[in-house]
């Protein structure tokens, strides 16, 4: 008996033998994907949903987030990098607590269930709140208080505030749910730290197997500088000190030499492409063919949404393929299917989800978004590929399930109460970090 | 008594000096605005609207489409421009009739209304179908069939189909409903036709006072042969040749020189500005904030959606918004304000509706749309402006109006019937075109 049985449904994988299967049944029993096949399943079904006009695609992973930043969604646009941080963001931050993040990352959950997303690599502060409401949600979730030091003498790891937050997530949250919540170690950037510290992060990576997050070379002159600084760039330092001796997903790289793309390849690190907050700041558009091209794996993310200002990874799917064919002028760069691929197979290597996440195939967990094709915007579907990559919002999800749970369905969530986060968002967070109420 | 009242609502204008009035009520009478205050005003209303948690814009104004090519949505991406057009798009438009190109331009209307477009200006062919569809769902409407001659000697303009195509639109449509429905002369670009051509659609234009639409120097190889065939740029020999001497909107303009913006600055050329598009067919990144600083008016459009593949008009707002500050690495270029401004004061200007359309006044049309604020992916709402420009997806629009009449709202369609043209697609078209049915 499956719990769910989808039938005459399209499935749509980025697996480019074989990326359309139309008109076909999708068996969920017991949050795995049981049964794949044009002919009707002889077994029975708990719920059976007609899928015509719909298609499947595997759930959205989103490997580069500040989700708590959804506080402030629209709160400093069109601004330089520094007068943004420093007069708006970085102030907001201070006055950010425990309560505020966890608010935060439901809000921000909430948008990405809405549309498709169903993993999440998140580098925040407070991050049991992160874990907690990522655990509520239902959302599966790699975290990190990345390391950002800047006192070279007053330096004890286990005296740093981001290593005891990590300590706290490791013994509370780390693997819970068979491993659908995650801690990563993390450093936040080449810039805001140093030798030692990276050393410290890496090998308490090594210690306890845990994933790396970071920030690297996002702008040029943070390139720049540390090959001033050093005399070699931020991978090749970063590199050198063992950083990336366990998985790592670096976010950004858009200064990556040639050089420093084939030091990713060797060390399986995963590029977190985040096209649309590196254009909003304003810092540049990352080499991502060249990057494919050397074998690199790329993901995609969103970023915070301060500088975004969306959390719909549809967007970033549509303006990855965009943005390589525009600045390389090919149009056969990142095509549609490579663009699926980098929203969910390389992102589930990127959270070393891979074989349970990133396809809708047998075995794997039933992880998915379903997408309502019969709207004026989709019509025609010549190509569902390119219908999903180049005219569908993440607003055309009608359904998202996470191991076979149904988390988001036709305009309700089944794990969210949204009236109480915004009455504990106009009630709570707004006053306390802006003085304002609703 | 007005016929609609909305009550409490925010009212966002591209307007530096007060571009969010909040807690307004704005009255619509005759399919005019016809009151906007804080007060609540005394005169009555036949239906009141509630506008807690939502926003009315100016109704969104794309200046450059194609909108019979929703047919070819999907139908051919990731292809050189070279083997999309021959390949794919020219034969299957070759087979397009009158009929075909009523229904995709239904089509195409019913996504726009969807997404809060109001206006749009269209080069297509059949245009008699254009113009009753545009007429039949409410939209207003430039059209043209531009100008595209290769045989020299054969060549006159009476016997020549667009001609005679613009010439049926001039006596049965043009300014049919007030000016709703108007025929733009047009030549579809330089290197399709030659001098005698573009004297006589410009002259064509200037005997009717009719507007001007074409493409100009969407690639490099384009503009570059040009300059090749005749020692100037595609802008100074279309400029030499009369075709700016009404008001002209030229689109894409990736690759104009700085002599060149300064051409259309001074006989008032609007750039029909299409970012999805240039990257999809990697025509490029068009100097907006070059043009913007030099005094060109720059409106926006989609392009085809075999090249976008959406009609989405805030995609391109975004989008126009990250491509310059992503290219110049400048975040301060074209913010909220001036993107939102784009797509609707400067595409009303382009079609001469500059009085009418593109803002949010009393005495100006009422054509607006309204946008649910009250969804996660819009929470919170910092500043409207930064929401509708970098936040909102033309899902959001929960009402779209043209004078004072309710084309869409809350998922239903007033003008447009989706079975009928879904039918009409799936029965005739899809067949007749790709040898297909659903």
């Amino acid at each position: 008996m499956f719990d769910i049985l989808f039938r005459n449904i399209c499935v749509v994988n980025p697996d480019t033998a074989c990326p359309v299967q139309k008109d076909v049944f999708v068996g969920v029993k017991d949050g795995k994907i049981a049964y794949i096949d044009k002919l009707e399943p002889q077994e029975g079904s708990k719920r059976v949903i007609n899928g015509a006009n719909t298609a499947l695609i595997p759930g959205l992973i989103n490997t580069h987030t500040h989700a708590a930043m959804s506080i402030l969604r629209g709160y400093a646009d069109d601004h330089n990098l520094q007068d943004w941080l420093h007069n708006y963001v970085f102030p907001a931050e201070a006055k950010f607590d425990e309560s505020c993040v966890y608010t935060g990352t439901q809000l921000a959950i909430a948008e990405m269930i809405r549309t498709g997303t169903v993993s999440i690599t998140d580098m925040y502060m407070y991050i049991p709140a992160v874990a907690k409401a990522a655990y509520e949600t239902g959302i599966y979730a790699n975290i990190t208080n990345a390391a950002l030091v800047f006192d070279r003498e007053g330096y004890r790891m286990e005296k740093d505030n981001s290593y005891i937050q990590m300590e706290i997530l490791r013994r509370d949250w780390h693997n819970t749910d068979n491993g659908r919540i995650k801690l990563d170690s993390g450093i936040h950037a080449e810039y805001t730290s140093f030798e030692r510290v990276w050393q410290d992060f890496a090998g308490y990576a090594k210690q306890y197997d845990l994933n790396m997050q970071l920030h690297l070379s996002e702008t040029k002159f943070e390139h720049d500088s540390c090959v001033s600084k050093y005399g070699k760039t931020p991978a090749r330092v970063l590199c050198d000190a063992g950083v990336f001796d366990t998985r790592t997903t670096a976010a950004h790289c858009v200064w990556l030499t040639d050089e420093d793309m084939d030091i990713l390849r060797e060390k399986g690190v995963t590029v977190a492409h985040n096209p649309v907050s590196n254009l909003k700041l304003a810092s540049g558009v990352a080499r991502v063919s060249d990057m494919l091209s050397r074998g690199v794996n790329v993901a995609l993310g969103t970023d915070g949404v301060c500088s975004n200002n969306s959390h719909d990874m549809f967007e970033e799917m549509k303006l990855c393929a965009l943005l390589q064919k525009g600045t390389t002028l090919d149009p056969k760069q990142v095509n549609a299917c490579q663009a699926l691929s980098l929203a969910t197979v390389s992102g589930a290597y990127a959270q070393g989800r891979e074989g349970s996440l990133g396809l809708i195939k047998v075995g794997y967990d039933a992880s998915m978004a379903m997408i309502d094709l019969d709207v004026p915007q989709l019509t025609p579907v010549h190509n569902p590929l390119s219908t999903i990559v180049y005219s569908a919002s993440g607003r055309d999800v009608c359904m998202t399930m996470v191991r076979g749970k149904v988390l988001y369905e036709n305009g309700e969530f089944t794990t969210i109460d949204m009236e109480k986060i915004k009455s504990q968002l106009y009630g709570y967070v707004m006053p306390k970090v802006f003085g304002v109420t609703k």
